[in-house]
């Protein structure tokens, strides 16, 4: 019923998290009214993240520079990594504006029903960090449901042997929620009263 | 905190309708995370509706040829004209396939509030449709608002000294919502209900 064209760029917009039929519609008439510099800056947008954005080689945050912006920065504290299962959850921690540390991305949680082991993750990369040494801090920043806490605990073991300290963050974070959608307070006190593991 | 590429897609995302700021950040991420083969065929769906997609020089509605589809097929009832405020409208008339005649897209409905008069909608291509002759009915189906009825009425004034019918759908549909997320049944219910104005 609709042109072609029009037809397939519902399919795809339907691909989107978060987006359905009537979403995937209302969208393709929208791009289709929009005038055309206007769509030339999103195709732009779209192309310049698939070609320049990548992952920081050191910690697999997504940067469009290699080493990333926090693992060289000055001004961040060398002997403290918070451990987070992906990007979203650094952007929901530097909201705080409370931590001053490094990061490292896992880029997922360990979760045997999805079939995800460590080998999965970056855990080797993280253990390789922290035997460099320089280390004295990793705070667990997994997310508070089944497969971050288990995520936690497994990186916890591994980790005791090597570190002074290996923290949880605190569970002021309603249990089963995620952290991207945390507000900074609630954040803060969670980062505030990490306990020993 | 973003890469300046990722900042930039979750801006332009943002100005997508029933797009906010979570919504935006999860399909950028999403964007980034995807395969590039399925990235480029967003693009090209996007750049394909840009460049192909047109409105017919007939009717209105969109489409990838033209006359469109609705105009030149010989199956349909040229006595009938069914008039719309938009193309999803003429997408919702088409689901219930009761319906065989041709369209008008007026492109809007009268709305002073927001400063749209009748020439900023395509009523002088309807009437010039009209005076070419042929046409035994008109149907109104702009949108049971306020707009959508004030435009109605209009017409109405117009076309009835020119056409044998003037119709407009039965209120069968819930007052105040929108043509395009009307259920095939209400929406077959005031096509047949559709009554002399």
């Amino acid at each position: 019923m609709h042109p072609e064209p029009l037809t397939r760029l519902i399919d795809e917009l339907q691909r989107l998290p978060g987006i359905g039929r009537k979403g995937a519609q209302r969208i393709a008439f929208h791009i289709l009214r929009t005038p055309r510099d206007e769509a030339e800056r999103l195709l732009a947008a779209v192309q310049d993240v698939k070609d320049r954005v990548t992952y920081c080689s050191v910690c697999n945050h997504v940067t469009d520079v290699d080493p990333c912006a926090f693992c060289t920065k000055p001004d961040r504290d060398r002997r403290v990594i918070c451990v987070v299962e992906d990007a979203q959850n650094v952007i929901a921690i530097e909201r705080t504006r409370g931590y001053k540390g490094l990061y490292h991305v896992l880029m997922g949680a360990l979760s045997p029903l999805h079939g995800i082991g460590p080998d999965d993750l970056t855990i080797k990369g993280l253990l390789d960090r922290v035997k460099g040494g320089g280390v004295d801090e990793i705070i667990l920043a997994t997310n508070p449901n089944v497969e971050g806490e288990a995520t936690a605990i497994y990186l916890a073991k591994l980790l005791k042997p090597l570190v002074v300290r290996v923290t949880r963050i605190a569970m002021g974070i309603p249990v089963g929620s995620d952290l991207e959608y945390t507000d900074e307070v609630t954040m803060h006190k969670a980062l505030g009263g990490r306990r020993e593991v």
